[in-house]
């Protein structure tokens, strides 16, 4: 399983993954989920996956195929696309052809789809949720988050906490909050996390990090937000 | 959608359910999920239902009638098993059978399952989760509480704040939170609850309530619990 999240808030975008990746119960890995592509001040863009990896992997390698042909054009590669909407139908494309390709040969439909979210300069920060088939949906002002994978255990405390006005410091916390419930509801989503922020107008990575397993302050984050929990638990008057 | 949720405590149980059917997004109905069987003081048993409705209806009038049958056993009725263990076979067996039937009839598989929980005078407090094939498993002291339906919104708030030793009053709380975050994610989980308390040795129903929606006390406890909840995560650091 999976899970990942992306914020869309006036300051900018907030993005975490995890990485465990699992072929039954019994065939555990670790497989990095989030992909960044940088010209910096120029254009970023944040890929998150989920679902099928053989479908996930081939379409990410196609589009960075894409990136490098010296022939590249505003048609082809998501680093010349005109807007951050062509990037997005670019990805859905590639997505929906790989996941065609590997259906056909499975005689089963797979299951995969992306956060995509960027800005190129000049233009505005936009998120989209890709679909398998490759149409999308995007975060706006009144649902500033995306969710791939098991997204449900992580639900409540962004349905809580999250609005577009929210900062970017509360966002990360909200994601890590956010991971942290899926993480002890779920043995299939799994440390480390990857965790990016970007600044709206930047056009660049503001910050990003790999969170390992036995991390100072995610577990203190963590114990924080139980303890707290346990307290606000114990207030509440039936 | 359904979400009802049972648990078992040291001091007794504590069931919640909702009672939104719906077939479809455009057909939705309210139907009680939860039924209580009481001789006090001698038996008490609480039923829980999700799934197929067709299947939960049929399954609990077969073992109304069984229970109401001049000619009933230890064998045929629930209300005169010899152990909670062969009230969950009952129960198993009636459910598994009636679903044999309408899968039969659909020429698909349809999903129901249920909680199962009672105690007969001079036995002991227990709680079952019973698959739609009539197999079952039981809570216990490591795990005191069960689910069926959209268990997934509602899950995290009970593995921080649940333990077996938890009281009923905490025990009820929980529940209600569960289930407020399940509402504010779910929509096809809907008002009237109905919550039943049993206190374990009574052998009766120690309290019952429905619900209803705009519900003053469920109001205020959702509102503190709301308000809480941002607290801490404002006191939270990252």
């Amino acid at each position: 399983m999976t899970y990942c999240v992306g914020l869309r808030l006036r300051e900018g975008a907030v993005f975490l993954s995890d990485t465990r990746t699992n072929a039954g119960l019994d065939n555990i890995s670790s497989y990095r989920k989030m992909f960044t592509f940088e010209d910096p001040g120029e254009r970023v863009i944040v890929i998150m996956t989920a679902g099928s990896l053989s479908v996930t992997q081939t379409a990410l390698a196609k589009l960075q195929e894409a990136i490098d042909d010296p022939e590249a054009t505003a048609d082809s590669s998501i680093m010349l696309a005109g807007s951050m909407l062509h990037v997005a139908e670019l990805i859905g494309n590639a997505l929906a052809e790989v996941r065609a390709d590997v259906d056909r040969r499975l005689g089963q439909p797979t299951g995969a789809s992306m956060i995509v979210a960027g800005q190129r300069r000049g233009g505005i920060l936009r998120m989209f949720l890709v679909y398998p088939e490759g149409n999308f949906i995007e975060a706006t002002e009144d649902t500033p988050f995306l969710q791939i994978g098991e997204h449900k255990y992580g639900k409540p405390i962004l349905d809580r906490t999250m609005r577009y006005d929210s900062t970017l410091e509360e966002g990360e916390k909200a994601v890590l909050l956010s991971m942290d419930s899926t993480l002890r509801s779920n043995l299939s989503v799994g440390m480390p996390l990857d965790l990016t922020v970007l600044r709206a107008g930047e056009c660049r990575i503001d910050r990003q990090r790999r969170i390992e397993p036995g991390d100072a302050d995610f577990r203190r984050i963590s114990d924080a937000w139980s303890k707290a929990l346990r307290q606000s638990f114990a207030k509440v008057r039936i």
